[in-house]
């Protein structure tokens, strides 16, 4: 084969979840096409990665220098919530259950993928809590070991100030059905009962 | 959420059987991503746009004049394979079935799709058959309507050239079950049965 169509088939194959047939078939179909979409692809990429950088306060893919959430005075409600990365920010959008602003770790904790507190986007979370009236802190994080360290390690170095944390309830999922819930969900659902 | 970085999520949204969701995926993996991945892309479909076109001869997509197989005179024994597009050729490549020169459509006659005999790269293959010394003539076309009606169109066109013409066999596949084999299939496979 062509070595440049190689080389292409080869960066789409580095994509997520793209495998090699899929990077092929993409990479002929752009290729073939006559709209010139692999042009206009070509640039929407050069564009954004020129353009785009995490926002300087909450760490959200922008770009401006403040985002949408951050530079949006409506928000300002006092809420401040903790995710790991932007497709939590969009999940969280597409649900319309929060309307305070966002701050974006950029990862977990972890000592296996050596993940350590450098590493976390935490630099100027305290300040946030003092220049934008923060009361409470709610932990979107995965509901894993590394998501509830991250979490426990958070609330340590920002103990001192006057904040209530709280993070999302663990439980069975809407529609769940008992047969399919693993055992660790069963315990935390169990614990966690509500009197009725 | 922030233009660019949706701008960027349709683009990829149109490309073959990626959705919105993995096409969000991808989109943020690339921006988040520390190697500069997005920007490597970029460039490996910058070049491509510029360089690749399709072959002067056969079709296939080469950023030479010739393509690779064209140009290599070791493939000149006589066999022309035509084929609908480059995929195929690659998928006959990877078998290792054949080992002349490859014709490619760019496409098969089609009222649905309005796709006319002007729209297919038919222009040399006349001078081909002379220039190349061809004398047999395989089509590998879709084992379709489309198919086997811009077989009979290539025929009737080249009819008067000392050419033999062969198809690819129709059949049962390889480790193919008959309980899952459509009707059509099962009646070529019966009415092309073999003495043993």
């Amino acid at each position: 084969m062509n070595v440049k169509i190689e080389k292409l088939i080869k960066q789409f194959a580095k994509l997520p979840r793209v495998g090699n047939r899929a990077a092929t078939r993409i990479a002929l179909g752009l290729l073939q096409d006559k709209n010139g979409r692999i042009q206009m692809l070509a640039d929407a990429l050069t564009d954004a990665a020129n353009s785009i950088h995490p926002c300087s306060c909450c760490g959200v893919l922008t770009d401006m220098d403040l985002c949408e959430y951050c530079s949006d005075i409506t928000r300002k409600n006092g809420q401040l919530c903790i995710v790991r990365d932007l497709s939590d920010v969009l999940v969280l959008e597409k649900s319309g259950v929060f309307h305070g602003r966002y701050h974006v770790l950029g990862g977990n904790l972890s000592g296996v993928s050596g993940v350590t507190p450098n590493d976390l986007n935490l630099d100027n979370i305290k300040s946030r809590i003092d220049n934008e009236n923060i009361k409470e802190i709610i932990f979107a994080l995965p509901n894993t070991v590394e998501g509830k360290t991250t979490q426990q390690y958070i609330i340590s170095i920002i103990g001192d100030k006057d904040v209530v944390f709280s993070e999302l309830a663990s439980g069975v999922p809407l529609g769940g059905d008992l047969d399919y819930i693993d055992d660790g969900t069963l315990t935390l659902a169990f614990g966690g009962r509500k009197k009725l």
